[in-house]
């Protein structure tokens, strides 16, 4: 699964057709994590350690690649599943659908998931989800910034298509800057990020997209974009 | 208008009468960030490095500087506006204000705003932000912790000022150290950020306004206070 | 009181029996943080320094043992007090306990307790609260991320016990781990903290009740742990 994921994902990456990935899922689990009848003693730890390899691979692929990815969730996230959804840049989900990190439970606490989890959620709520393995609502999990949206089951391909749509009608390579200056600038200090920011702003507005974008703006009408990491002629 | 905000934050700053800053706009819209007429590639790069570095220096500046800074916002904050917002150490905003980083709508992506935002709310909140441009309510952005409080536009200003007051009831060098303090240490690792507030902590004491205070207390009166960085004659 | 709390803490640390710790009060405070009379300049600058040592050890302690420690608050939690309920991994709450870091008043600003809850928080709460001194609800504190459940006063009890009952369902080597592990990757960037936790995931599989976790799943039984952080046989 995490190599098919992670297959799809690359696909068709360098395509400027690509202009953002929904991970959705068939039936009532979104996802439940790792198939725990690959970590018994019987594979072994050079198994084990490729398996949780794959698995932050793929995980840290979602946020490094220049696409935004949304998870469209309907039902149950847990364990590597609920690490998925803390991974992607959007999740939208439904009322039903709940969040939780049971390793615990059985005796593998989910500490990679924590990775994930722990960075988008205030450290509490990620403590008492680890060490209970208790679900949170889809609404704990808006509250909490877990998740993007809740909306009724019936509208959930509809709400998710609205924003994949908008994200659609934005450049890509501007959308590629922005994405990768974001995860960049996040991992800096406050003085360090506005100076990588600010480069990038400049870097931004000498893409022909970037001229085209303010041109349009000034004399209202909508943008063309190139879609293509090219500098204005001008530059 | 940059450089006419960096002049007034910084114009009685090291007076002791100076205790607070409270910044906020005539109109319908508080701020909607950079013309992007200034950004056009008749302009230049240089001109546009300008630009982005006297921008970034106002927004450290407002945490910087020894007083705090509240944002009385009543309207649309956009793009640097919005960062403006989360660059201010306390927000007051009327129920109908909004936020947004719309830049990538005209293909230039909000990275320098994010830089502030993304330091202020959830990360799925910013990128949702950052990636689709939509404005989120007040009460959202109360929610996910970009602005202090929302209040009713009638009493926007009397609640602004209530708390304004409440910053000048206290002393100013009081303040000043904690205020350098609490920003110096949430940039360091637990462990250090305990060695420099505890360190501060003893300097705060050995301050005669801390003295002050300790022993009004002690006596069930109100503190006198020098507003002055001088120490304790006991000191 | 911080000795009394940190030999309290540390009393039983090395047995296989203890498997959390839950912090409470009597009467209607829960804790009001230091006592002033202890930080006149009577005391001196070598005593201040002692007082805040001990202090921050408490609270780093409190995150750095083996087990979960929970915070069951009924009132007033205010400087110091309000430092410890942040720096607790879990804290249950009744609806009338309030939230507070009122040093500003006094002369002396917050800022050990800032370390605490500004990693707690996010930044503009935890500005708010130490720039004002004014208390929060505990939906308010909920809501921002700085306790974990609001019960009514008659269901404290009874409700923490339930989460610290939750916690000794799982095995102590296990949750150790996840505990050491979870404080040890949030201080480290994104990819060395998926290398710090896949590690550790591995390391969890070699444990005998790691094991016995997972054997107890696919057989649909009750696991039943050693406690103990023993190697699994087979490794």
């Amino acid at each position: 699964m995490l190599e098919s994921l992670r297959g799809n994902i690359l696909a068709d990456i360098d395509s400027d057709d690509l202009r953002v990935i929904v991970i959705s899922a068939k039936g009532p689990v979104f996802s439940s994590g790792h198939d725990l009848k690959e970590l018994t003693s019987a594979q072994g730890r050079d198994y084990h350690t490729k398996v949780f390899q794959a698995c932050s691979e793929v995980m840290t692929l979602i946020q490094d690649i220049p696409v935004p990815v949304i998870a469209m969730v309907n039902g149950v996230a847990t364990a590597a599943g609920c690490q998925l959804v803390a991974s992607c840049d959007i999740a939208v989900v439904t009322e039903k659908s709940t969040f939780a990190t049971p390793g615990v439970n059985v005796g593998l606490f989910c500490s990679t998931p924590a990775v994930a989890i722990g960075r988008a959620v205030p450290k509490k709520v990620a403590m008492e989800m680890l060490f209970t393995g208790s679900p949170i609502s889809a609404q704990d999990a808006l509250l909490h910034g877990l998740v993007s949206k809740v909306v009724p089951e019936e509208r959930l391909e509809e709400e998710t298509l609205a924003i994949a749509r908008r994200v659609c009608q934005a450049s890509r390579p501007v959308v590629a800057l922005g994405k990768a200056t974001f995860h960049r600038q996040m991992a800096q200090g406050r003085d360090a990020a506005y100076a990588t920011a600010s480069r990038v702003m400049v870097d931004n507005l000498a893409l022909r997209d970037g001229q085209e974008g303010i041109r349009a703006f000034i004399e209202k009408r909508k943008p063309v974009w190139t879609n293509k990491a090219e500098k204005a002629n001008d530059e």
